[in-house]
């Protein structure tokens, strides 16, 4: 029987007050189409939030959606997207960039994340029309792999890629838990340092939803155009709105990411303590313990994860990831098991 | 003040039994990206409502998604969509099927229907490498004039299509609609004369949510796959499975339809009652009466609508909409007003 | 027997004068894509032609590719074209706009010319993210039925364009009669009065090739990576260079359209004089004249025409086309055929 | 001063015979698009050269165009290409196949060659909907680095990809100089073993032109749909059907192969005589010598060549191309330049 699944942090529906937020509204009669008075309440707050007055606020429903939509957008049609090769947009989703005419091209990364030399030296080699013309650097923050960017890093990053004419892209499916985790990373520096990000809902207690957020006007221009051509303007946009209202009208989104974090760490600590090894350093959910594959069996009889890869010859890289719905109980029971195997 | 919105059937939130059905299972874990029990559990009532076992059944976020999902997935570059000039695709969704790559091919339309005639004549022109092979027959049932294809006329269609190696979908926004109008024409019907179509949720009720029905099998094969490309697969889609399980674990979807035409057929017999005189004979929750542009200034004080175009010198043609949400009190309201005009 | 066709005006080889500069430089070698003196020297001397010495050209081998080269190059994914019903892009190009993802917007057209007009009456209908953003206006000169934009319809078009925030694309597959038709039309107006238009060469005597040519400077950036985006961009593009440095090295080009005309001119006076009636007033190459269906099926007997449609209960629309090796005892053969039927 | 440029095989015009063929036919009318009796009859020619008299036989402008034509047509929206890391469609082609929609999955290879248990390592992680379906394999015979893959090694890849429900799809833009290099090979093996394959004429005496021959029946079905999508049918398509009349009437096409691959083992036997290391064994007109960087630069003053990478500290890898119309003069005069360096 499986007591607990640590396989992600969407695994249960969702917080409490989303429904009370959704419910509170509920007969109030609104425009479509994201018009309504519920997104514009949730794109002021999150607008506060990013200290980006101007920026746009797009409420989409899923990573991959925001992901196409906001790349389909900003690139003419011979242009390229720079990601790490770890990067969601290659691996996890079916191709979604391509299928709006684009080339990924990819970079190598031990921890998920890329530097402006790794790009310098790409660009070297994408200077002539045989090949695309890279436009767009994507990153996720935090990665893939439960790494965070720092606010130097990101500056870095930011600052080469306005240098070099690239857009700067943050895929925050999980930015809550990046910005729980990085002290001295503001949600106003993500702003800041790059040219569109999202705010993720789905992986942080929403029933779904993320917002992509906007900061360079001229990028931003039209972009609702894109949104309703890829069948992501929802007719009732204020269920989106009405989720991101309650999270973001007092901390309880940063109050959920920092829980998710600290269960992460909890079972981090308490494998660590039990002479685990780890595949990634990652000071958020996302922990990848390097168990024997005797132990993944016989953990797999109480408990969900998801395998990454081998690790040498009898070893494998476990996925665990912890969430606002993840309890204290999961991970001590978890760590138990661990300890009487 | 406004006292109603006939603007839309998805003014309001949802109907109150779905945020019971999502309360339900909130914390129970499941799998993610629509391969949960909640999911499979919506789709074998689905199933078994349109009396189709085998169908393959998708649950999307909204009806312009639907609709490119499930062209992309049925077409070859080269082949081309027919479709009423008045089609939901055609004019309401931002080029989102062109986006795919694919041409819309229209035939005029006086009533939002076509016929099999009109696709043998648009078949004899475009029968070389000249112009796009077309391969898929959208309709929409209800359509946007709020008319409805009887069994029969759907039935015809359907043959004249499987003759001549068309597919043809059904785009289902105001399904529950039709269905609740065409006494006659029941669900499975709607399957079987069909190679694809949609329930709609977000116009019946639900917070958002469509499902995509594929009887044929052939053309089902792989869909999960186009979902996901076009950033349609919810990670959590319990969320959607978990509605259409409210709405179909017992008839709970249809009441709501039925309710929702009854209120227009309530709005259209008080205006004809009054004299008023209709664009388009529709026995559904959209009504399209004309009225003065005296009146129209007038009527707008005190209730939304919108205006669909100029009729002769000095009158429009609004479009009333009605649904699961509207009272009897909004419509008698209404009608009051327009006596007292 | 067949004694000639009028189907097109591409129904041979090249004038010999083509063949003479393909050899002439057979065997020096040059860089490829291009990049070699005998496309600079085609390019100077085009740019030269139509005064605009800073205007983008580039080599393309046919119409339907400069179409979609220019067009995908344009736009933004979320933009649409403006275009005659009658527009060769939307009638006979399989789609290709649209496989870039972009949806045409048609405008009616008696004569296959459309107006400032027509234009505000659709951008008022266009102007929200339920619909695309119109951006390009496509027009054909000489049109598909063989008319010709005057001097001031162009300016009008061009700066009703600018104004409105549209490029002004002309497909000048035809663009050599269209000049000599309209006395008082320049090529230096075209490129005045546009921002796009291609030079057509297949349909002017030669193997095959068309100049792209891009008076505005921002639409011609990058230009050549949507060239070789879509395969358009020839290994030896010499190989067209040559082509048009042999026509625009004097005045080759004019000439043989100026002459293919003269044949249009001498068919269709010839024939009016015989009291034939035309469906469309061309001043070109390309001439409508109703026939009976009897003299149709005889006249096929001994000539080769496309049939355009049909005329009342009993005749047909046929199309006529010269070109620069039409020779008049072809026109004279076909007249007296037509006379002693 | 330039004596010879050895940077690729499609610096000069076309084979004195291409012309020849072009004019003899010069002013004979045909039907347009590649349905006339030059295209016919190449067609034919190449049905018997390849024994597959069944197959579909297109006639195409360039590489590039090819392939993408070919790929688009035989791909679902979700499917994937599969490709060596070196292959062409990957890192010359501006991005031609992601823009038609799909994504290329590479895999690494030190010589350009790919093999069966590379692709089924990678099948293993392509199954499921939240990456593509991979479906069709490119290759290149003779490949990017002048390889050439043997009668077994094309049988064995061929027979695996039947067995896994992919396309073999083989890009043959040096076609002609791997049959000449590999004993054992044919063109019918060559059909035999892929669903379809180009015969590369540009870089092989044409002035430009590719044929796409198909043998699988399946795959062939409306590919002149996608030919005329993509802007690649040419009203006088027996421009480059007359070419490959002269080139396949006798056995000129290979013969100018061999010819153009044993100029490049004269390079080669020179320079190895001579103690120069190759990055590549390459059977082929392609050469890839080590030169130390100071020799690079002596021996660019006198020839053209391109440069493909460092080789350690003070080293490059350059590039070598001969071709049918490089004289053994030209080569025994770079051979003698480097002798004296």
């Amino acid at each position: 029987m499986i007591l607990h699944s640590f396989k992600n942090d969407y695994s249960e529906g969702a917080h409490p007050r989303i429904y009370e937020a959704l419910q509170r509204t509920n007969l109030q009669q609104t425009e479509g189409y994201g018009e309504d008075f519920i997104c514009a309440e949730a794109a002021a707050l999150l607008r506060d939030a990013v200290k980006s007055p101007d920026a746009a606020v797009v409420f989409l429903s899923g990573g991959t959606q925001a992901n196409l939509v906001l790349i389909a957008h900003a690139l003419r049609a011979y242009e390229g997207v720079i990601a790490p090769e770890s990067g969601h947009i290659n691996g996890h989703e079916c191709g979604a960039v391509e299928a709006t005419g684009h080339k990924i091209l990819t970079l190598p990364s031990g921890d998920g994340k890329i530097t402006a030399p790794q790009i310098t030296e790409l660009l070297r080699e994408y200077n002539s029309p045989h090949v695309v013309a890279p436009r767009l650097v994507y990153i996720s923050q935090a990665t893939e792999t439960g790494t965070v960017y720092t606010r130097d890093e990101l500056k870095t990053l930011y600052n080469f890629c306005r240098t070099n004419g690239l857009y700067l892209y943050i895929d925050g499916a999980r930015l809550g838990n990046a910005l729980a985790a990085e002290r001295g990373l503001t949600l106003a520096d993500i702003a800041n340092f790059s040219d569109a990000f999202t705010v993720g809902g789905t992986k942080n207690g929403f029933l779904f939803g993320e917002a992509l957020i906007i900061p360079n006007a001229e990028l931003a221009q039209n972009i609702k155009y894109s949104q309703k051509q890829h069948g992501a303007m929802l007719a009732k946009g204020r269920v989106i709105g009405a989720q991101f209202e309650a999270m973001f009208r007092d901390s309880l989104y940063f109050e959920l990411a920092a829980y998710a974090n600290e269960m992460g760490l909890l079972l981090r600590d308490g494998l660590a303590a039990r002479g685990v090894k780890f595949a990634y350093d990652s000071p958020t959910n996302l922990q990848f313990p390097i168990f024997s594959n005797a132990d993944v069996e016989k953990l797999s009889k109480s408990y969900g994860f998801n395998i990454m890869g081998n690790h040498g010859a009898s070893g494998s890289v476990v996925r665990l990831v912890t969430s606002w719905a993840t309890t204290e109980e999961d991970v001590r029971g978890f760590l138990e098991s661990y300890t009487s195997l």
